[in-house]
This record gives structure tokens, sequence and C-alpha cells, in this order.
């Protein structure tokens, strides 16, 4: 345990108590009042954090502190539904809220100290008061999983959510999901959601609600902004920089997280992103061929083959992995190779097995920034000669995502490989600008 | 074929030969003399590039050349040993160019437009004189292999060549190598070369020494300033951004190839490069936390475990590879897990078996950016349970690679988290600066 769990324990004090903190600081006494916060998970825990009446959160030296009292025990959370406290504005936009789990919808388990997924989507849009005067907001929790367990049969459940609401009215949809793999599930939907009219956005945070330092309360603003744009895509909307001067919305296809932590881990990869958001409300377009909001009525194609696999390669990998998914029926293989898009020429007799017996083998890059290029070096030549497809700029993960949404619709390799080479949602640029390289 | 291909043969113009241009630009004409450089492979193919005699570059529009004269048709390569032209100088250092293949090393092949790992180490040092006078080269052609073949193997016969090197007195080593896989040799040294007081500079470059935009001869020259200076590390000295104005001196365990194609592509990762080295020669120190030059006597440390893989995870994934690599008797798996460091939920069952079995398991971020934390989140805590090892900010390659020398000296679980989470050669940062990310 750590000092400020002790500390905490000794004085009977629990996380939302209302207590009276004074600090003691060379022969001066500060006395501040407030609410307990939980004790930051990653510090030394010799602070005790409170947020005060100004809403503003401080740290108090464990150590400094000359005395303490409660002026007001925690109160259990309130659980009124709030459709009942917010009726509809007939001038507003209306957007659906669906939930899917991950931080944004998270809380923490004040005994523990980690964090579970527990917010309902209620919970959270109550906690962000501001997007009900951008729009009418229907929350729907749809699931509550973080983000590692997302499958590809949830893809298709969001989907089919997504198109539902936008079918039947709505003018746009967010929808709130754990980070870890939202660049993935991102892609999936830019491929599923066809015929797409209607601003379709992800978001999510990197820091719990509970937190001094969350993103959550700005990015859900953020996101709820481009939902009503005259957009029609789907996209991601996360911080653009650590501060919380804008958020940026990235499309669907290009997008990656880059960092485990920071606030602006999402970036745009051989992309620029499509909008700037400023905390002033501004949506400020960084491109302009982007597809604007239509009428069109969306429809979900999720036929998707899912015996999919996605191998990075590094010095000492061997054919046997590739052999292994031959053996195991998969029916389609993305590499994440070296530089331009290589392996080791070892590795090459188990593809060209892979692909002569009708399993597609996807070239893209683990440098993740830059184009695929199979005619430059002869390794890359040789992987051509054994059917390899190579992936223009395409994401190592959007590739994956998008051999199996091919493979749902065909087999044959040529086809496969005309439509793996076709752009259907951004995922491929035609040339990368210079000003796309780690931004 | 493109246009400036069939240009050239139906004028009978072979790369190599010199030749007097005409070039037509509205009512002017205007001659250039120069020597024709074979076509950018990656161009539309309509400009024809010569290498002027001041040794600058042009492009002359195929359709704006008006007449068109061979001076002098293209030698064979002169095959002098440079040794003999280059008497030692005593005021110089010494330096060893080991060569061991890849773009660096490599000419075009003009009957196919591929490119071939071709040029000797000699050559290279012939082609680029200024090295000449910062040290007394040594060049030693160790083999000649592009980048993705190289294997653990390789990695123990250029320790050895280069321990072999600095004891017998040379002041630093260079080691000329493909890019695709330098920063997983570069990982690999670092941990092989113990007691290292010596600078050893990896160096490559992303375009050929024969195309026009070649990075190759700056490079060279800058890592020999490296090669030179008092530095007793391993570093990878590439291009710091895409003009000539200064290379990048990166630690060898924290460098990544973050770009397909740009000259720039190498990055520290969670780190502050060691040193720029600018044009002019002058080398800047970025941070003073470096090893400086001492005559240690450098061992090679090479006992690696060439059965360890690494692992990327993702949604739709399930724990079969895992089990795979525990029924071929694998001894450790690195994975590259989302975010913080997870894998889905389904997959902790088949890892925990192969922690059960012995087999090691380390968790890495395909953020690439930040730093592993398993105590955040539930799935994490449940890892932690599984015996995986959090690497805490390292690299999944460099993880990837010292997992392999660890095992090499210890297989008992303890000893190995131990050594895994001991920095040995500035693979982990205490605390991960703000200005690492996306530099």
């Amino acid at each position: 345990m750590r000092k400020v769990e002790v500390f905490m324990e000794e004085k009977g004090i629990a996380i939302g108590d209302y207590i009276e903190v004074v600090e003691k600081e060379d022969n001066r006494m500060i006395t501040h009042k407030g609410i307990v916060m939980p004790p930051y998970e990653l510090s030394k825990g010799e602070t005790l954090t409170i947020k005060l009446d100004n809403g503003y959160n401080i740290g108090v030296l464990i150590d400094q502190i000359f005395e303490v009292r409660i002026l007001e025990k925690a109160k259990p959370r309130e659980e009124i539904s709030f459709k009942e406290v917010l009726p509809k504005k007939p001038e507003l936009p209306n957007v659906t809220i669906i939930g899917t789990g991950g931080t944004i919808a998270s809380k923490i388990d004040y005994k523990t100290g980690a964090v579970h997924a527990a917010f309902t989507a209620e919970e959270l849009a109550k906690a962000v008061p501001e997007i009900f005067e951008i729009a009418n907001i229907t929350p729907k929790l749809l699931f509550n999983i973080m983000s590692e367990d997302m499958k590809p049969e949830y893809w298709k459940k969001i989907a089919y959510e997504v198109a539902k609401a936008l079918n039947s009215g709505e003018d746009g949809v967010i929808i709130g999901h754990g980070t870890d793999t939202m660049g993935y599930s991102s892609a999936a939907l830019s491929f599923m959601l066809r015929n797409l009219g209607k601003p379709v956005i992800f978001v999510g945070s990197q820091r719990s609600s509970d937190r001094p330092s969350s993103d959550a309360a700005m990015n859900l603003i953020c996101s709820t902004r481009m939902a009503v744009e005259d957009f029609g895509e789907v996209a991601v909307v996360m911080h653009g920089e650590t501060g919380d001067t804008y958020c940026l919305a990235h499309r669907g296809t290009k997008v990656r997280k880059m960092h485990t932590s920071r606030r602006d881990a999402f970036r745009s990869i051989n992309d620029v992103p499509i909008a700037r958001i400023w905390s002033n409300g501004k949506v400020e377009y960084l491109r302009d061929d982007y597809r604007k909001r239509s009428e069109n009525e969306v429809w979900v194609d999720d036929k998707i083959e899912e015996k999919v696999a996605l191998i990075k390669v590094y010095p000492g990998i061997t054919g046997e992995i590739i052999e292994f998914l031959v053996d195991k029926g998969y029916r389609g293989i993305v590499i994440e190779g070296t530089g331009l898009g290589h392996t080791p020429n070892d590795m090459i007799p188990s593809i060209k097995r892979a692909t002569e017996e009708g399993i597609v083998v996807c070239m893209t890059s683990q440098c993740l920034y830059g184009r695929t290029n199979l005619n430059v070096y002869s390794t890359g030549r040789k992987l051509l000669k054994a059917k390899v497809i190579p992936c223009e700029d395409m994401l190592p993960e959007t590739a994956y995502v998008k051999l199996m949404w091919v493979l749902g619709h065909t087999q044959d390799l040529e086809e496969v490989r005309r439509m793996m080479l076709t752009n259907y949602s951004g995922e491929i640029t035609p040339y990368t600008r210079f000003d796309t390289y780690l931004r």
C-alpha cells in the first residue's frame, strides 16, 4: 500500500468524501476544501489529490498534511435515467452514442485501483452536459468490453447498430470504444458501411474520466461536433496534442494508436487528418477530398472471412509459421515485412506454397510510414513472382481488416488482388504527401 | 518501358555514357554535358538524368531534348585495389569499415533495373574520398547479403569482427548494413559487445549510390566522424532530415526504421538521439549520458537462444499461435500487445500454459511509443498473474533480440525477469521524456 492509501485508511477517508485539509508548508498553514479523488495509479502515492470547489485538482503531499477533517461523506451515485431529465430540442440535430466499453466508459475500481469498464453510456453523457447543447443525444449501451477483447463479430454488431440509427433519421453516430484496437474497428466499419452519407465517429479516452487528466470530456464534445458536420465518413476523433486546444478527426482507415498513454496517441499515418476540432467549437477542415453528408441509405456489407492472420517478420523468423497457418486452414495472411516489404529469402518457398494452395498473401511494411514497393530489390521481385500482393501505403492493421472483408466476397486470387488495390474508403493514398511523416 | 528507356534505346545511350544534350525550352537552346545516370525507378520516366561535370545532377525532360550526342561511351569500372592508392597517414585515427551488404553497398543492375548487393567495401570507400581525410580506412567485406536475410548467426560474426578490429588497435568501427533490419542488428551488437569503449557505428543508405538522391556518401562521412569521436557505444548514423544538413547518431537499442523510403527513416523511439553530425563536420551531442571512449578490451558475449518468436496481437487472433510455438519447442515469446501491453483475454490461457511449461513471455506495445504498464487494467493484471514480463519502454524488436540474448545465459524465469528489466545498453529509459514522441 502506498503512503496515500495508508493515510486514507488511517483517517477513514474515502474517494468522493468532501474534506478540509490543512497543509503546513514551512511555517505557513494553508487550508483547502474539496472532494477526494482516486490516487493516480502511476504516481508514487505520496500525495492526496482533491478536486477544489472551483473544479481544479490539486495534490497535497501527505507529509505536509497537518490536519484533515471530513466535512461530508461521499454519497452513492444518483441513478436517474437522464432521458427523463433532458427532453429533445427540435432545433438540434440528433446523434446516437453507441457504447462498446473502453476507458472512455470506465471507472476506477476503488478497491483494487484497477480500471474496469463500468460507466453506461447514460452515465457518461450525464458527465458531459456540453454535448446536449450540440445535439439531442440518444445513448445506447451495445456492449461493455475492453477493446483488447474486440472481435470481428462485434464489428458486425456495431455496424448494424450504426446503420439502424442512421437509417431511422439520426444525423450522426458516435461510437465510444477502447483505444487499444480502435484503429482496427474504425477500419472495419469503413469497409462494412457501404453507401455511407453521415458521420460515424469513433471516440475513446486515454485516461479514465475519474482521473484529473482525463481526455474523455473534450474528446466526446469534439466527437459530437464532428457528428453533426457536413461529413459522411467513418473517422476517429481524439486529442490532437497533449493540451486541451484541439482534437483531430482522422480517416478511419489511416489512423493508428502510436503511444501507450499520451492523450495525443492517435495519428494519421501517410495521410493528413480530415479536420481539426478546436476547443472553441470551430471545425477546421485540413483537406477537401472528404465525402460530404448525404441522405444515402447506408447498408451493411459484413461478409468477412475470419481465417486471416497478421504476421510480422524479423531476423530469425522461419517459414514454419506460414506452413502452420496453411495447415490450419487460414485463407489469407498479411505480412508486416521489413523496409519496402521484404521477408527473409528463406521464407519465400513457404509463401509460394501458401499462394499455390490458394491462400492470399499480402505485403505491408513494419516501418508503418511510406509505401511498399516490391520492384526495387531482388527479394521483392521474388515475392511478386510468388504472387504476393503489395498493399501500397496501407497500414498493416488496415490491410488485415480489409483482407478479411475482401475474402468474404471472393476467393479468386486475381479478384482479391483487384479489390485489395481498389481504394474503397481512403485506405490507399495515390501518392504520399511529404508532410505526413511523424506528425 | 518508360519514355526515358525508349529514348535511350532509340539513341543507343547507355548508363555511364558521357553525352551532350541540347535542350529546347521555349525558344532558347541550352546545352548540358555529363554522365548518364540510371533512371530513378519510381519516377514517371519522362526525364533523362545526367551528372554534370561539377557533380550536380539534373533531369532533362525527354520532350524538350532537341539533340543528343554521345561524346564517350561508358568504360568498364576500374578494378584497382584502393589500398595501393592510399597509404596510411600517421596523424589520423584508424577506422575499419566492415561491409555486410545492403543498399549502401549496392548498385543497380542495369539490365533489370533492380538493385543488387554488389559494391565491395573498397569500391564504396573509393566513391567517398572525404572519409580518407578523417581517418585511415581499412575496408573489409565480411559478407554481402541484403539485410532482410540477416540472421542471428551473422550478428555473431559481425560482433567478432568488430572486437577483433577494436582490440587490435582500431579507433572505431563502421558497419555498412542494409537498412531493413539494421535496428535489429544494432540492438544485437549492443548486447553482445561487452566492455565496449570505442564507437561501433552502423550505417546504411536508403537510396543506392548510383542514384542522384543517394544518401550513401553523406551517411558514410558522418559515420566516419562519429567513429573517431570520444564515444564508446553502438550507434546507428543516418540522415536526420531529408536534406543534406545533418545526420543523427541513434543509440543502437532505441532506433527503428520508421519509413520505407525517406532518407530520414531512422528515428530514436522513446529517447533522444545521442548526437547530431552536421554536414560541416561538427558533432553536436544532444545528451550527456553516453559512454565515453576508453581503452577497454571489448569481448563478445554471443550466447543466444534462437528459439524465440515475436508475435503481434490483433482482434481475432487466437491462442493457437502460442500453442504452436510451445509445441515447436520455442523457449521465449515476445508479444507486441495493444496499448499498454494487452492481449485478448481469450489468449491468456495459452500464455499461462506457455509460462507454466517454462517458456518466457515478454510484453511490449505495438504503439511503439510509450511504456508498457500491466497494472492499469484488469487484462494487464491477469497477464501479470500469468507471469508475463512487461518490458518497460523497450522496442518490440529490441526486446526480441534481448530475450534471445538473455535466454542464452539463463532459463530460470526469475533470473530472466531480472535480466530483462536490467538496463544493459540503454534499452530501457528510466522515464520517458516528453519530447521524444514522433520526432
